[in-house]
């Protein structure tokens, strides 16, 4: 089995580290992934200027790696492209630092880079620990592993992708696995304003996370709740049911 | 009728000028967008450094307008939890210079502004024109000025946008309008591999675009086709119809 791995925490955080070793176990890992962190980049891409890719060495003899100047979306995309001679069998983002859930998702560095790879074709997973502080990512990535395992040879579904969010537990802990869709989950109150030391006004953007904690069959549920989140997720963003009630609209050009 | 506009190719170009021109004919009308080009940013927000509003008065005296250091995702969040009295009756991005079209729209900026209102709830529109050269922004302005019109009577669906693609032709070369899922649109061959004066290796994103031009109720075929293509668009990455099937995979944690 072939495996590409990307993240949006950089290349040198912990998280894809402790992933890498793990997944070494099953497969032959090549990891293309940004030089620094790039969260909150979504899916942005690098257009008007050179990406640059450097080997790097930090995961052993086994392990082909590549550090870019770039976005999460730019990384698989060079690596699918360019980098690696043949398709990966599997695409895996992470593992994050932080929950990627419910509203949030859209802007995800973690989510893009695995819905880059389900544009490829390719079966994707984004992984994330839905902690900040004192994570520990053992746990998350044998789960990661596992799952690789137990998928491999189900028909993954084409233009689709997997979002899965461990929580920060010890695995006897953890109560077990939820299929969700993505949940509600947004910000309240999202700027400070405050001035600067030459007395021009700056905003920061702040805010206090909303979630719907009613909506039992969400990813926000599942997790606060101690279970692993499962959510299939896909890229075309029509609004399919909405189509007919356009046309009855009768708009003028 | 108050309305935001912003874009993703910045707050001097020639496509949200004209558009904030048109609007102001039926509208009080507020500008907030990025200060400069932000093609390709998609949904990226900024969180790890200060945002500043700049005042321009570019706009005439009768628009309120600020320029951002931010991506057009920023501009939106901004406007609404900051800079905004209160919340207008619509939010429209653009008129973007080039298209938006297919599998493309996940990295647009401009659809990604139209998005963050559709997440605070207020209708959206993202508009552009299909073509990058001798662009004539009159009538595309014009009809997104009658679009604003027909539909601020109709109950606009909640966590849903408008994503509208204007042909560039004379208005009597335009068929009608077209009511449109989004299609395919990728790229092939992404990367050409280039030397540096330094005899370095770097990467540059090009490629060749892949249409389905088979697929008559895309966006795709309408433009191509001589159509306005409108294409009702959310955010829930969900994929539904997978939920069920993923239950039966027995995952073991």
């Amino acid at each position: 089995m072939k495996i590409l791995v990307s993240n949006d925490d950089g290349i040198y955080a912990e998280g894809i580290f402790t992933l890498v070793k793990e997944l070494s176990k099953i497969a032959k890992v090549f990891v293309v992934a940004p030089d620094r962190e790039r969260s909150a980049t979504a899916h942005a891409i690098t257009m008007h200027k050179p990406l640059r890719a450097e080997k790097v060495e930090i995961f052993g003899p086994e392990v082909t790696a590549f550090k870019i100047n770039g976005t999460p979306s730019d990384c698989v995309k060079l690596a699918l492209d360019a980098l690696l001679e043949e398709p990966p069998d599997f695409v895996i983002s992470g593992i994050n630092r932080g929950p990627n859930l419910g509203t949030d998702v859209i802007y995800s560095g973690t989510v893009s880079a695995a819905i880059e790879a389900a544009i490829y074709g390719i079966p994707a997973i984004a992984a994330s620990v839905t902690a900040y502080e004192e994570i520990s990512f053992e746990y998350p990535a044998e789960f990661i592993r596992k799952l690789c395992g137990s998928i491999k040879n189900k028909e993954f579904p084409k233009d689709s992708l997997l979002n899965v969010n461990i929580p920060n537990l010890e695995r006897e802990k953890i109560k077990g696995i939820m299929i969700t869709h993505l949940g509600t989950r947004k910000y309240k109150n999202c700027f400070h304003k405050r001035c600067d030391p030459r007395g021009k006004d700056y905003f920061w953007l702040a805010g206090e996370v909303i979630e719907d904690l009613l909506d039992i069959d969400s990813d926000v549920w599942a997790v606060k709740n101690g279970y692993i989140s499962i959510t299939p997720i896909h890229f075309d963003l029509t609004k399919y049911e909405l189509i007919d009630t356009l046309k009855t609209w009768d708009i003028d050009y």
